[in-house]
């Protein structure tokens, strides 16, 4: 790949940011270690993503701030801690007083375009009720989280009647009624009796959908004809693929591309399932982790898996072919991610949530087309990133203020050009509530005592459960997590010191977040001055 | 008095709510042990809110969640707790997405009426900038904190060029340029020259205006009047007096009605000025903190604070005196609170802010007209009571919905009634954020490095400090708050019992704020039930 030198945009004054665009890219449930740039376990080989790794940054120790989506995209779109924006499970609508990357754009005039998922819930009801409301471009950003919807798509799509990729199903001469549960996700039988793909047992067979109609072909298809259409004006786009979350259900050729020997087994071990902590053992008896917990269900499933990463690192391979042709990557930042992990048997679970690897760690790989960032290029970044990153790293790169009274995170470029990151980041930082699930009812807690809480520092990883006690994991002796060091009498020193980190953490959150310390100050100060006031002096 | 049955407002269904009105009535800085029915030290005797306590329930242990104003006063408004509501310091905008008395008023088709001080600035910049605005009453609640404004005046008055209250002063012929700095906080010395009432020395100095003219004697006026105007219309007002905030200056004969000898002394030990915790003794190191150690300081302004109370309790007299003869007080709830304490040299300290009783801990009242509450009159509540509990207090009176996802508090009828208050509450918790003074230049930390929070168990006190560590008062053995226990050995236990209740507390705050857990619920399997959504079935 040539990287050229970036086109300038003003004539005069400071020289423009190198970065005109940015590719925001998310998959959905891709656990880091599902790359071969992550070491991938299996038989995968991920040769597309891998190359925007070598291209760019990768982060080894990337963490989400929730392994549940709704929460974890918020703070990928906020900049903010799921304490913080308060969206703390999917659904939940999102506080109208909370900002998120495209309200950051407009205010620099600049649009955030969207091509497929958010998860996001709007405020409706609240801001009715208090008389608020927004017209044109304001209106649509407070109803879709910031963003400019070129297509939202949520995944579930029979919820969206109005959705392009719907249209373009029924076009293609997919079900007119339910194409998505009947082409997308469903599958035939050898005896051509429908098999729903619900139901983990059918995860082998193909979709109907043909691959180039299926979700990943379509939304690529979608990025590459808006970038094409935008020429030389600059843009941001957030490209959210659906997969490979479940329903797992891969399109031939990817549904038999792997076998369950091709697949790493799940990590789990004998004392986790036999003397778990109260909390483990009630997710445990998730349906979906006694699914898991049978052989025959992760060989059916990780295989499948593996041919939705597959397909996936194939279009990320169009997409920067397309990009590289086009002259794109010369002015184009792209970061690539996931919401969180997918467990699929580790720690005798299913889906996501608790605070595993394989659930909480993400792939996070940004390419920076500025000069500055070519010594830095393939480079692997070992310290913590989290997600709340990526919206001061898009802002900075565009050359915009990063307001750090509101903005949790910090920008990457520190990494991607090798300047001072300032002092090293702790912790990466997780939560949990888990009120809505079933592990709720086995605990037999209130909707309000149902909080968790990781800090992670590189070795260990510190989990605070509310009522109960905390668990810690050494990283550096036990990478697979299977030995729960609480109760052992060396912990006594690490829980207390992550314990009293936690509660600093919950400090140095940011409380002041409608104005900066600054401006609060100067309108003290303004007061004051105005009233000649003095305070208490002799 | 007599209690009178109140007028049913309904004619048919279930009883209408013997609370028909509420008189919410907040003191600016006025420590709850200056009143006699919280056994005042000093000479001062308060007979009429004595009076208010023997009609309704005193709170003996009631603690502000800020002793600053614009915190406190948002705790107050919102039932919320400054991590919650992050309006952490005077001046800093209310985020947009919370909610106060008046905007759950107006959810039941109410008015909250407004007279006096709120200390409210909205996030107007932060709306305009998301586009989001409202309009009439809306509008009006969103720009005034939820009121609606009979007159709003927050005491530092040339700043409010339309206050109705400096067009009163201009009627009655005081300086038509600044009547409050020159007339209200004003004197005369001896030689006929001006005496500010900013500076300390001139407290003992008559104000130049006449007493009923005063802040405190036309706010009630203005009270009397709106109560007699609504007929048997209900109503909400929250009547915010001035004083006895600083400037320390009293009309005539309230000024110089006590003298040092009938005021208690500070209370303050050698051990706290020689050996103090850092932040203490970067706060006796502000201006008003080295004006307070001096006892000709102390001796000049707590006789002129006695007098200030004694007013607003000569006021008080007429105010309940009006409602008795009006027969409002058979269906009238009054709840008379102050937002803070005022130390005046206790502990080496001026003005509020640090945690110690005389700063925390305020008066409150409430006095509730319902028959249910007979048998309760005269009784002082020995739980803790905060002053978050003041909104769930008001809508429960007034048979509305306490809507727990966002309110923090809880009801006070139970106390008034007798009613089963539920769990005990184990702590009183408070904030501080003292990023804005001159302790955070003395200590040298950063703009978010300056949190504390007080956990106060009715026995011990528990102060987290950012950065530093804890103290650790016993109030029953130490009830003057000389001896910080945090270094020595028998306080372990308790600091690590109460350094895990921290973080404990701070997990139950409600973070899902906008809506309730069904609700969230609710869609969530409305969503699943039509997508028929199956989640990791074999």
């Amino acid at each position: 790949m040539n990287i050229q030198a970036p086109t300038a945009l003003s004539g005069e004054g400071a020289p423009a940011s190198p970065v005109r665009n940015v590719l925001f890219i998310m998959c959905d449930q891709l656990r880091a270690d599902a790359l071969s740039c992550y070491g991938a376990a299996g038989a995968l080989r991920t040769p597309n993503i891998d190359r925007l790794a070598r291209q760019g940054v990768r982060f080894e120790r990337a963490y989400v701030s929730s392994a549940v989506c709704g929460p974890s995209r918020t703070s990928y779109y906020t900049g903010r801690y799921p304490s913080s924006h308060r969206v703390t499970w999917n659904r939940v609508p999102m506080p109208a007083d909370e900002w998120s990357l495209g309200d950051y754009l407009a205010q620099a005039g600049r649009d955030c375009w969207l091509l497929g998922k958010t998860h996001f819930v709007p405020d409706r009801k609240g801001l009715a009720a208090r008389g608020l409301s927004a017209e044109g471009a304001a209106r649509e950003r407070l109803d879709e989280g910031g963003f400019k919807v070129l297509e939202r798509y949520d995944g579930h799509f029979e919820m969206e009647p109005g959705s392009a990729y719907r249209d373009y199903l029924v076009a293609r001469g997919y079900d007119r009624e339910r194409p998505w549960e009947r082409d997308v996700i469903g599958s035939d039988h050898a005896d051509g009796s429908f098999a729903t793909g619900w139901l983990l047992r059918h995860a082998g067979l193909p979709a109907r959908v043909a691959e180039r109609d299926s979700e990943t072909a379509y939304l690529t298809d979608r990025a590459m004809a808006f970038i094409d259409a935008q020429g030389e004006a600059p843009w941001v786009l957030h490209l959210s693929y659906i997969k490979p979350h479940w329903p797992y259900k891969a399109p031939a050729p990817y549904h038999d591309m792997f076998t369950a020997a091709d697949a790493a087994p799940p990590l789990r071990g004998r004392e986790e399932r036999e003397r778990p902590h109260p909390v483990h053992a009630a997710y445990q008896r998730h349906e979906e982790s006694l699914s898991f917990a049978q052989d025959e269900v992760w060989q059916a499933v990780r295989p499948v898996y593996m041919g939705l990463v597959k397909q996936i690192d194939d279009h990320i391979g169009r997409l920067l072919d397309h990009l590289e042709r086009s002259g794109r990557m010369r002015d184009t930042m792209i970061v690539f991610c996931s919401d969180h992990g997918d467990l699929q048997g580790d720690h005798w679970l299913g889906e996501k949530e608790y605070f595993f690897e394989g659930a909480v760690r993400v792939p996070l790989i940004v390419y920076d087309p500025a000069g500055e960032a070519d010594a830095r290029r393939g480079h692997t970044a070992a310290g913590i990133a989290e997600c709340v990153d990526v919206v001061p790293t898009i802002l900075d790169a565009l050359g915009l203020e990063i307001p750090a009274h509101r903005v949790e995170g910090r920008s990457l470029l520190a990494a991607t050009r090798g300047r001072d990151a300032g002092p090293v980041r702790e912790f990466a930082v997780g939560f949990l509530d888990y009120a809505y699930r079933e592990a709720r009812l086995f605990l037999e807690r209130g909707v309000t005592e149902c909080g968790g809480m990781m800090l992670a520092d590189g070795r260990y990883k510190y989990l605070y459960w509310q009522g109960f006690r905390p668990q810690l994991f050494d990283l550096r002796d036990d990478p697979h997590e299977l030995r729960d060091l609480a109760a052992e009498a060396r912990a006594a020193p690490v829980l207390k010191r992550m314990g009293e980190a936690l509660c600093e953490w919950n400090w140095q959150r940011s409380r002041r977040c409608t104005e900066t310390f600054e401006q609060v100050r100067a309108r003290t100060h303004a007061h004051e001055r105005m009233m000649n006031i003095v305070i208490g002096r002799w």
